[in-house]
């Protein structure tokens, strides 16, 4: 694997300069431990670059931020912004001669105001924390990627990341209202406000969401959050014979105007991967995952039992949390159960939700054509597929690229996307022309060295 | 007033050669009638340009809007894009050796999915219309500006309207999935996607919305439509001795986390003003207006009514869906009874909803300070004010402009913005510095500069 490496340090001397010129600055936040330089190599991605970064500065304050970022800017060198790594599109993965600007010890919810329905948040503070913190206040986050439980909010929004509530709740960017930013140069910038509207200039606060480190380091947020939902929950566990006829039950329940909160399919081969994982009984087909809440929870529950038996479906429903807890722990276990058997890269492609029963069956054709299975969980009410190629060793083999290949390009023949929620990163760098556009990524291009014009912001990465 | 005119031609001969370009290739399309170039010198801010512009392009078709373009670039004419007309911050406003776009007669629906919820538009299809025509489908498009009933989406997404329901239901931002644009040289882009969610690239679709003309031409869009909420409405009047006990139990009901889909504040003035206006009997006192809807409508109502009785307030609760029609009606007649009374300047701040009272307290200062009065509505549940100004003539005084700044630093002051949903357009070029700060403020221009290198989309508009 290679990346683009402008503003690469070209000697060892000048290595040491760059770490002279941290250390005189920020002290001991600064590491070069060979052990946590190689673990900077990578994320959840699969992917790991050439070789190990200059240093980590583990930022414990906006200053040490633009402290780093000022010598950055001096010396030319390239910068990273990490949270916990827990991307899945390489899109935190540094290289040689890099600097990694680690905002993980920034994690202190800052402020709460239940008035307000906000919260005020450093970036390194884990999803599933500031939660816990807010519960409390009977306040949630509503942003909730699959891995909620290790990802930090300031890596949620620098990839706009989705999660299991999107349809009906919103994503990332829906739930962010500002963001303090420090630059390339270390200047520090307010982006947005604390108030529900605001149309003062152009929306630098939702271009900014999703960025994936390209355009400044995030070292603040000001995010909306919601009061809890009360009152009943129903979940719904549905087996159908065929992923068609899943993903066709998916599609007829939110085309009926319901509402879940959460609907999840877990198709066959992902289901037989999952249950030989958790040693579970399973007699084949595909699952449907659906949870309901808020005033109209069981009116809903029960006309979503009715919709999946009219299409052939086998329907439980629970209003228990307990055994809700368990349903959709089935679903959270299919990562490990993937990892389990192989090398996964894991896709994230998501398509506008009526084209979910047809881009299942362009999954199966290309499964046929490679003679090779590709087990697939989706977010059923959003569209957004998560196909996994599980192979052997640390690099993807040329005709999985080529398979992932005709996945993408099915998507958009869909009228769908890349990356839902996953960004592009490093591994999806090379079709982002395909969906944009050469115009639109020139711009994009061009939009980027505003912010950046030396090019020292994650280079290599998404352009 | 004077605005800055980048690209304005400098002689007649150079006029004539622009409209003789415009007219060889666009034909009838054009039209220079001085009763029509004179219309385009205003829109409702109550603003009025030096000059006429050069012409009038009704484009028909996306291909009108490719040729406009290439001619205006060709030429180094400004062009301004206007839509009905109806924007209050002067943002459609042309002046001397411009020509204006129109996209007005670009108004069909092109397409409804329902499984998807999404429509596809021209930009210049009145809001209202679209909803005419999405609700035998079942559908409505939520952002719903006061002036829905005569303004464009286009011209909605270009300014990132508000309205009434953005509390429950969002602002545009959040109603749009894509857009298709074209730039100033003509060139045609496809931003965003039909899915619900996608993190390909630079959010270039909400960088879009509320760009006020300054970026590119929209001329089509893909939006999100909600299904028609069903079920019961109530609509809760309550009248307060004071604005202040009425801005405090708006602030107590959304923080009680009540969701009404809208509540309006009518400040005593406001409310004077209106009751001369419809001959209504009015004993003084300001007005809060609540609409509660979906399956928990009649459940939030009783909490309301319970809200506004323990603060004093004096309500009645009506499910008389007539009856709701007419306490909105009163609430929207304010505007044309601030119209009767003079020259009237509509301001536009917001604030964190719970520093509403806060906000009024600061206006009724201001009042006080300059002997006037402001009468002032507002979209209480965003804490979105609408203060007006009347006053005779048809320039601004400058005590007035005096008064509105001081009223726009108290709103930054308290955590606020100088627009909620009108945008900057001419009126708060003055005041955009202050909320952005300068860094902010050049980096957005140089990004407007790398959609519009010539600076001839809108010039002196917003920047």
């Amino acid at each position: 694997m290679s990346t683009a490496k402008p503003g690469e340090v070209s000697t060892q001397t000048r290595s040491d300069d760059v770490v002279a010129m941290l250390r005189a600055s920020l002290g001991d936040a600064v590491t070069t431990d060979a052990i946590i330089l190689d673990a900077m190599r990578s994320d959840k991605s699969g992917h790991r670059s050439v070789a190990a970064p200059l240093a980590v500065v583990n930022a414990r304050s906006i200053d040490d931020v633009r402290a780093t970022m000022r010598i950055a800017t001096d010396s030319g060198t390239a910068v990273v912004t990490r949270g916990a790594g827990t991307g899945l599109a390489g899109g935190a993965i540094a290289d040689h001669g890099q600097i990694v600007l680690s905002t993980l010890g920034m994690n202190r919810l800052l402020e709460v105001s239940v008035d307000d329905e906000l919260a005020v948040v450093e970036p390194g503070i884990i999803n599933a924390d500031l939660n816990a913190q807010l519960e409390p206040h009977g306040l949630w986050f509503a942003p909730d990627p699959a891995s909620r439980a290790i990802s930090t909010v300031g890596g949620n929004i620098a990839t706009n990341a989705g999660g299991l509530l999107c349809a009906k709740y919103g994503v990332t960017r829906d739930a962010v209202l500002g963001l303090t930013v420090v630059l390339a140069d270390g200047r520090l910038l307010e982006l947005g406000h604390r108030t529900v509207k605001g149309v003062t200039g152009l929306d630098f606060t939702a271009l900014m969401v999703g960025s994936e480190g390209t355009l400044g380091v995030i070292v603040k947020a000001t995010v909306k959050t919601r009061r809890l939902v009360g009152g009943p929950v129903a979940v719904i566990s549905a087996n159908f014979s065929t992923v068609d006829d899943a993903a066709r039950a998916a599609a007829v329940i939110t085309s009926s105007g319901l509402n879940p909160a959460i609907m999840e399919l877990i198709g066959d081969s992902a289901m037989a991967g999952i249950a030989a994982h958790l040693g579970l009984d399973y007699s084949g087909g595909s699952q449907l995952i659906i949870k309901t809440d808020g005033p109209s929870a069981t009116v809903e529950a029960d006309a979503i039992v009715s919709v999946v038996r009219s299409l052939g479906g086998r329907a439980e429903l629970s209003s228990d949390p307990a055994e809700g807890e368990r349903l959709f722990g089935i679903r959270r276990a299919f990562h490990p159960a993937m990892s389990e058997q192989g090398t996964v890269l894991i896709e994230d492609v998501c398509v506008p939700r009526s084209q979910l029963p047809a881009m299942f069956a362009a999954i199966g054709e290309i499964e046929a054509r490679y003679g090779i299975t590709i087990p697939t969980v989706a977010h059923a009410g959003d569209g957004n597929l998560h196909p996994n190629f599980v192979f052997e060793g640390e690099d993807v083999p040329a005709e999985i690229w080529s398979a992932a290949d005709e996945l993408f390009l099915a998507a958009l023949r869909l009228g769908g996307t890349l990356t839902g929620e996953h960004g592009i990163g490093l591994l999806k760098r090379r079709w982002l022309g395909d969906e944009l556009g050469p115009d639109q990524l020139e711009l994009q291009r061009r939009v980027k060295s505003v912010f950046d014009p030396a090019g020292i912001l994650n280079p290599g990465k998404v352009f």
